[in-house]
């Protein structure tokens, strides 16, 4: 494999992959987005994501060999850079010195990634966000749906970012396999679901709406849609869902941060599937 | 009331609040801290934390008068800010104008803020954080404890400040209310607990340990104890705890971030109590 060597902090291949950090367009245009770190690299390449580019600094050659090399093995272009270009490339404050400009995977009519297996579509437990803007929220609700075996998100409305740096990063590579499907409105996704025979549940603080842990998980196919961070639910989601829900509280807090309240109805799901039993591995 | 005017950036009242917002050492020699925000001001009066002082711009006074009202009822002294001085007292991006510094309250030995009601000594449900160092993790936890009714917490070990800007105003103002005690390690905790006759389960990520759904929660006291984002807990954490308790995954990820795993743990021990089919309110 040819290895490419930048020196310059203005060559025209690191301006190009540094755009897609910040901005949504630039991203959603090319088809692409950025991965930083070895971890999430070597994620982005076992999960099947193409690599278009990969960036590495020589100490993190050094230090990240096996991670490095896996990713290498798959990148389309691969390009050694010197260390005072690394931060260019970087979201964090301590950049490892491994990038990688991935390709965006193809997608089911489901929002698998192409050659993901998919679960059972007849029981299928599934999460909605809808407005939700922090990229640290998303990006934990999609580590947390993985963990606990919730294969399926949609994103409504004006959510932050899937490919966001942050979002990749909370999501501890989660992005690269979950079924992710994005809908501009409440009603055009509520249509889907519905005509997929999935029951859509509204989480709203409200203590007059069933309690999360009242619904028979385990038969059927479930949505449940979770809010904006300030705002909640729109009152369209709302009504066009077939039933309110609601995470029963006892103390004075009003309600739960986004990311707290999805992580509670995913395992409720996952709990009432008869699965809390099982152990991971 | 006599409401002082501030017009100069360099005034030392300003100078000794702002203080308070960077170092957990500063707060902690003075016994002050400081809360931000119109909520979070009313909150910390009428959940009878004393106010040494309050600071608020005119625009915060036109805007939230009936917070800063309650503010104002119980501050020892008051201070009328220009807008440019506001930036200086705050920790946020776009501050409101209404900044506090409070007293830390005295707490009796269990923790709680001297004046809260106990909950039942014979049947305690708490959490036990362990070198948690991540502010928002800090915050979300303290603001799920209070929501879900766990009412007492400890801190061990290298836990970042239970004071600090960013812990108070993810918490919702749960700081003010909750029980909250502080130990320098894993053993002097460990020996408080078992002399309270408290059963201590150090969560881990790993299959072969008991799930947290098989743990009788209903019945004699508990304590739960979540580790580093990072690491996880100490050795000596592990070892001294009665039995170690896992969150059962299914998917690919290893680990669930620290504050979603304190979420699921909390939500456990509340619906294990049978308390998971009441309503709040």
């Amino acid at each position: 494999m040819q290895i490419e060597r930048i020196t310059s902090r203005k060559s025209p291949v690191v301006r190009d992959a540094a755009s897609l950090l910040q901005k949504a367009e630039k991203r959603s245009e090319a088809g692409l987005f950025m991965a930083e770190g070895a971890r999430l690299c070597a994620d982005a390449a076992g999960s099947g994501t193409k690599i278009a580019a990969c960036f590495f600094t020589e100490n993190a050659q050094k230090k990240y060999g096996a991670y490095l090399n896996a990713v290498l093995k798959t990148a389309e272009r691969t390009y050694c850079i010197e260390e005072h270009i690394a931060p260019l490339l970087s979201d964090t404050k301590n950049p490892q010195g491994i990038f990688c400009v991935c390709r965006m995977p193809a997608r089911t009519a489901d929002g698998l990634p192409v050659g993901a297996e998919p679960d059972n579509p007849g029981s299928r437990r599934m999460l909605v966000l809808e407005n939700v803007q922090d990229p640290s929220n998303m990006g934990n609700v999609l580590r947390t749906a993985e963990a606990l075996g919730v294969q399926h998100l949609a994103l409504v409305g004006a959510c932050c970012d899937l490919y966001a740096p942050k979002v990749l990063r909370g999501s501890m590579g989660a992005v690269f396999r979950l079924g992710v499907r994005q809908f501009s409105d409440a009603t055009s996704c509520l249509s889907v679901l519905n005509g997929e025979k999935i029951t859509s549940l509204a989480a709203v603080p409200d203590s007059a709406a069933t309690p999360i842990t009242a619904i028979p998980f385990e038969t059927g196919s479930w949505a449940v849609w979770i809010g904006n961070e300030g705002n909640g639910l729109t009152a369209q989601a709302i009504s066009g869902c077939h039933d309110r829900v609601t995470i029963p509280m006892r103390g004075r807090a009003e309600s739960f941060n986004a990311s707290t309240a999805a992580a509670i109805v995913l395992w409720e799901m996952m709990r009432g599937a008869g699965e809390g039993e099982k152990k991971h591995g």
